[in-house]
């Protein structure tokens, strides 16, 4: 298998949140998949996918992108490995858990990672960055990743629901992980990779769940290029 | 059965989101329960559950209260009847969903509803409501739910993971209801019991699903006493 997996300068510094998730779910499944670093300008190299972003995977002659589509992708054709959600009802109710993430902590983390993003970018990619991400937020990076202190209370703010989850058991899931933990934890691993920014107080139940997940499947996602809490 | 199910002026007027939640979860199991009004103020009726909220479920010697909780009392007592989640996976999953609706929905819902629950209520509960929802939240009920029209726009644009599911399908846990779906449909029973409020357009995916929702059970939600929107 090979997946398309985010890349900045350094080829080794993987930050999107949605190729975390299949990573994660990768490794969850005992599977393995040498990733390609790709990056935003390099449409050309996702072509068979009939889109233009990333994860994508291939696995022998099948192409698939988006995450969710892959995650669906694993669970149904490697049945025989451990489930990503734990039946058809849960499947479903995870796919909630897709969408806030997606709607809701995605969606300020953006506001707070612009300019650190655009920082780690390769040169290639930031004259696409800039103008694309200036177009969607109708001003310069840096006015939308400004007022730090206040994105970050909020943002913590819109966690709730899961710091409620996580004073109650040690995953979102319950005793172990599943999909609904690499789903939230990707969105940890962007910022993670590309700033030095403190999000969480580290008495946040949310704080030592990350520490949990950092040092799941032996540290894979400790051990990627990023910045330390 | 007994349930104790918050009431206002009019006995029948049962505007609790969280008894709401029972109460649909009760339809499913296929087990019916006596339904007893219940105001703020008669915290004695509650003192054999050791707190003072509803909804508080009796089931011969046993006394649960907290909706979450009864949920999970329902589902564990009464196996041999429909599944309320669809196993130990999606019962954790769906406790997000629980907490997401509490903190994200409910928070916002009290706070366009405040007057309208006031103007609801029974006269003993009055006095009760306004002190102490006032010292909540710091300011007089009227103030509170001042600037709906902002407000129904943010609460609007909080249900964006709920709509995401329900375009996609017809109920959040998938071709049938389970208990996510009363979890986030209470919440809708609540303005519908006690507010004119237009809380959705009619064209929103979310809107023709909270119609299917009150159709649910032979109309057991259409037929309460509530507001048509």
């Amino acid at each position: 298998m090979k997946l398309f997996d985010l890349a900045g300068a350094e080829s080794a510094r993987r930050f999107s949140p949605y190729c975390w998730r299949i990573k994660l779910a990768l490794a969850h499944k005992g599977l393995t998949a040498e990733t390609i670093p790709w990056r935003f300008t390099d449409k050309d190299a996702l072509a068979m996918s009939g889109q233009g972003r990333v994860p994508v995977l291939l696995d022998g002659d099948k192409v698939v992108s988006d995450s969710w589509a892959i995650a669906n992708y694993l669970e149904d054709s490697y049945q025989d490995r451990p489930s990503l959600f734990g039946g058809a009802e849960a499947r479903r109710v995870t796919r909630f858990i897709n969408s806030w993430a997606d709607t809701v902590l995605n969606a300020a983390l953006v506001r707070l990672l612009l300019t650190d993003i655009y920082a780690h970018l390769h040169e290639h990619d930031r004259r696409y960055f800039r103008e694309s991400r200036e177009k969607r937020f109708g001003m310069p990076l840096e006015q939308v990743s400004a007022d730090r202190d206040t994105k970050i209370i909020e943002f913590r703010q819109s966690l709730e629901p899961a710091r409620i989850i996580l004073t109650a058991q040690s995953y979102i899931a319950g005793d172990s992980p599943l999909y609904a933990d690499y789903i939230v934890f990707g969105c940890f691993m962007w910022p993670r990779s590309i700033s030095s920014i403190r999000l969480l107080a580290s008495d946040d139940p949310i704080f030592s769940w990350r520490e949990r997940m950092l040092d799941a499947f032996g540290g894979l996602a400790r051990k990627a290029p990023g910045y330390a809490e």
